[in-house]
């Protein structure tokens, strides 16, 4: 199966997508475009997302887009090792944790949101910093409380194998290693990204092992 | 199985979840919390969901948090009618479009974000309004165009059946009105609009028929 990842490799979002496909040995073609030079709102890329947005995966079938529907697609397509629990209730709660980063916290720290604030409400680096870090701090303490007091919780965010939220929860913390956030009070969110980066499909994923790494 | 839905009647992540419910038969208990007074904030609630947000739906096996992660759960263990198609890409398909609303458009659009517009950046009223319609403006847009040229595109978003996108785009376009957004440059999306509130499940799940409705 012939698959071409349109990313950049400083979005979280991508980050999701190469660790699900490195975790599945999925190999794929890397296609990048520089998110601050608008190259994701050219026509081109706009035919395949008329989102202007990556990640998009273009597949024998067509282009999806989308970060967490593609993990999905993944995850029902190429099964093994699964991203998902085996029990309905377990997935639930992967689904709740990897969506408290995916929808409460990356959407409103995204790059285009940081930007908005800078042209319509003059917000400088200091102060769209400031307002990164309020977000995380919302999710973040939430998320900790959940993982250090549910008995599903092990090396990863759901037992002892990573999987849908551990892809969005790290993605989260490598975003916040640009803004300075403090991890002290997250002491179990730092387990679990140490333990994800120590697995290749994760460190081969990360933004600084890409090829348009800066 | 008894269910409790901790919500409030204007958010559109209450009114995804209420729908579903309807839709599927299943009967629950209403429980409000007026997110202006920041009642979702107070200790009693945030024991049953850290995040401090709606909407939470009680089970008997516990508390679940994030609509989207609900919708999912709901579907899996009472699959009729199905929330999502029989099929993987349609299924990648119709989650795509859902997340183009529950990630890309609500969550930047949310009243904590516009209390937060308010607070840092003295952004008043005109101001929150205008960020409001401008990400609608974004991801309308390109809903839009895949509504109108995806051949999957029936009397609602997939087919001829509502499901999970359905349920994200109504929830977004009840927000709308509170916002005086012009729907004319979106007539797939208001076709599909009109097409579910004729629906019983969605029209009983509306605002302005819950008991805390103003």
């Amino acid at each position: 199966m012939t698959l071409v990842l349109h990313n950049f490799f400083r979005s979280s979002t991508s980050f999701r997508v190469r660790a699900a496909l490195n975790m599945k040995g999925l190999s794929y073609d890397y296609v990048s475009y520089a998110l601050r030079k608008g190259e994701a709102r050219a026509p081109g890329y706009l035919a395949l997302n008329p989102q202007g947005l990556v990640p998009t995966l273009e597949t024998p079938r067509g282009s999806l887009t989308q970060s967490l529907a593609i993990l999905e697609w993944l995850d029902e397509t190429s099964p093994e090792p699964p991203l998902l629990p085996d029990d309905a209730w377990g997935r639930a709660r992967v689904r709740s944790l990897a969506h408290a980063v995916a929808l409460d916290i990356h959407p409103v720290n995204n790059l285009r949101i940081l930007f908005a604030l800078r042209d319509r409400f003059g917000a400088d680096e200091a102060a769209q910093a400031d307002w990164f870090r309020h977000w995380v701090a919302e999710g973040f303490t939430a998320i900790e409380a959940r993982l250090a007091q549910e008995s599903e919780t092990g090396s990863f965010c759901h037992g002892e194998v990573p999987g849908l939220a551990d892809l969005c929860l790290v993605g989260q913390c490598l975003n916040n290693r640009r803004f300075d956030v403090d991890m002290s009070p997250y002491p179990t969110i730092a387990r679990i990204h140490a333990a994800c980066m120590a697995l290749p499909p994760f460190a081969e994923a990360a933004p600084e092992n890409q090829p348009d790494a800066a």
